[in-house]
């Protein structure tokens, strides 16, 4: 059994009702067609709270009007399927229709300005207000996708205010979100602990993610060259190559010669997410591809 | 008495003893240095809550390096018995010493980026995350004062998860900041309800501001036209002029005639915020003027 809730307010009664029994509250955002790497997520969140909440909700602002809003897998039967396959489940799953409809907030027009930036100004009904982390949302994906942080600290900050969580659980498959989550908690001061979770691979090596649904099977062959060669920087930095231009080359060519076209391949302070040219320190290997249609990110911390 | 709180923590540990018991939060954030229409928010308060907080904090986030942060006036002694004679008085006040000091936060450096554009910036150990409410605050005292409200709704932000109300009051003096809060509040889901609270004036008819206090009496004299000019306006219109540019002459010319500067006087939607030209349903008639170096705002809401 799970309960579903759809509406705001009820949400919050859910989570008042918990925190007055005394319940730590923890928080697993999504945007569904779960995989393994979610439900670990949610294992991770139950060792932190004892009640867990999954929102499932794709969320219009993170998406470019020319990005894959439309196209986005969802599958909410086969979610709440596997939500309760997990040892001990989930308490409840938030599943809004549309976080940015206010209903009676229409004072102003559904004014479509003269730049649309992101697919929520299409159905805001007046939205306007929103959350930056203006260093950390600059590099890496921020360069090809430069709304999309802008779009993810908004809808968790409303996800944190709505679901009001002790805990949030974040996959480290998506390093830069991550970190950003982190730094706008701390900045904000959101009374809520960040927790990373370790990337969960398919036994090929691939990164689970929702979007590995749309490769054919050649191209998924081929978008294994990412894991590929990042554990071989990886083993190679541990081998005493330092040299990032070096590192990064090695990865560059090995997807590049796979037929992957390079979004971006960087190696990063692991708190700054700022470019490093020697290893020193603590680092993460960042990787952005497309094959074919579809754009798949990963990443490999070195620490030496 | 009242309770004095400056550590974030400890003030979070007493609103939610507050909550546990059932009590209703109220929130009045201040920058110090109070009068009677700060105490007038209490009052207000008091009337939605069963325990009221009040912060001072002098925020540097909304002040520009160029603005007067330096000189902002401040009697912390003074704020505490004015509160303290409020009928009821208030139950705590939170008086924290910088909000952009996260101590350990520092695995990145005091970076002075290269436009440093607000006053946060010298002291943050390497805060980067605001939130904007990016129409409502363009206009007015954004064009002079282009982080003033980012720096407002970032504060505000804080404040909000770190005392955790149920109700905050704002002065309708700061008629936009109003407006802007309420905006945030409802795209960010915040679980507060908001309150204008109208604005309180001498007996001269003067709006109560901290910054009267740097009025020699021949400015605070020179002043009175702010008020004295919008009065008119507002008859002016009762009895039928309802094209505001007439109306915006008539005080600009009031004003200047005194010796005042003008920033800006225009008539705007009282929820959009957009100009009007022709008086159709309710706006509000906004002022901000310099006299000397002293920058007075001003308002009037006409309802015909």
């Amino acid at each position: 059994m799970v309960v579903v809730i759809s509406d705001k307010d009820e949400m919050r009664k859910w989570s008042r009702a918990m925190r007055s029994q005394g319940k730590l509250i923890g928080l697993v955002p999504t945007m569904g067609f779960l995989h393994a790497g979610h439900l670990s997520l949610v294992k991770e969140a139950r060792n932190h709270s004892h009640v867990v909440a999954v929102s499932i909700y794709v969320n219009p602002g993170q998406f470019s009007p020319n990005e894959d809003l439309s196209t986005y897998p969802s599958d909410f039967h086969g979610d709440i399927q596997k939500l309760m396959s997990v040892p001990g489940g989930v308490d409840v799953v938030f599943h809004p229709q549309n976080l940015y409809d206010y209903g009676i907030g229409g004072d102003r027009d559904v004014a479509i300005q003269d730049r649309v930036v992101s697919c929520v100004e299409n159905n805001a009904l007046g939205h306007e207000t929103w959350v930056r982390v203006e260093k950390l949302d600059k590099g890496l994906c921020g360069k090809s996708r430069p709304v999309f942080f802008r779009g993810v600290a908004t809808v968790v900050t409303k996800l944190f205010n709505i679901v009001d969580p002790d805990v949030a659980v974040f996959g480290k498959k998506d390093y830069q979100q991550w970190r950003v989550i982190q730094r706008m908690v701390r900045d904000l001061d959101f009374s809520i602990k960040v927790i990373g979770a370790e990337v969960t691979r398919d036994n090929d090596g691939l990164a689970m993610s929702s979007r590995n649904v749309h490769l054919s099977p050649e191209q998924r062959e081929k978008a294994l060259s990412i894991n590929k060669s990042l554990l071989r920087a990886k083993s190679a930095a541990a081998d005493g190559q330092v040299n990032c231009e070096k590192l990064r080359n090695s990865v560059i060519q090995c997807i590049t010669d796979a037929g992957g076209r390079i979004d971006y391949a960087e190696i990063v302070d692991q708190n700054s997410l700022e470019k490093v040219e020697w290893i020193k320190g603590p680092v993460v290997f960042c990787v952005a591809a497309w094959f074919g249609k579809v754009r798949l990110i990963d990443n490999m911390e070195i620490n030496l």
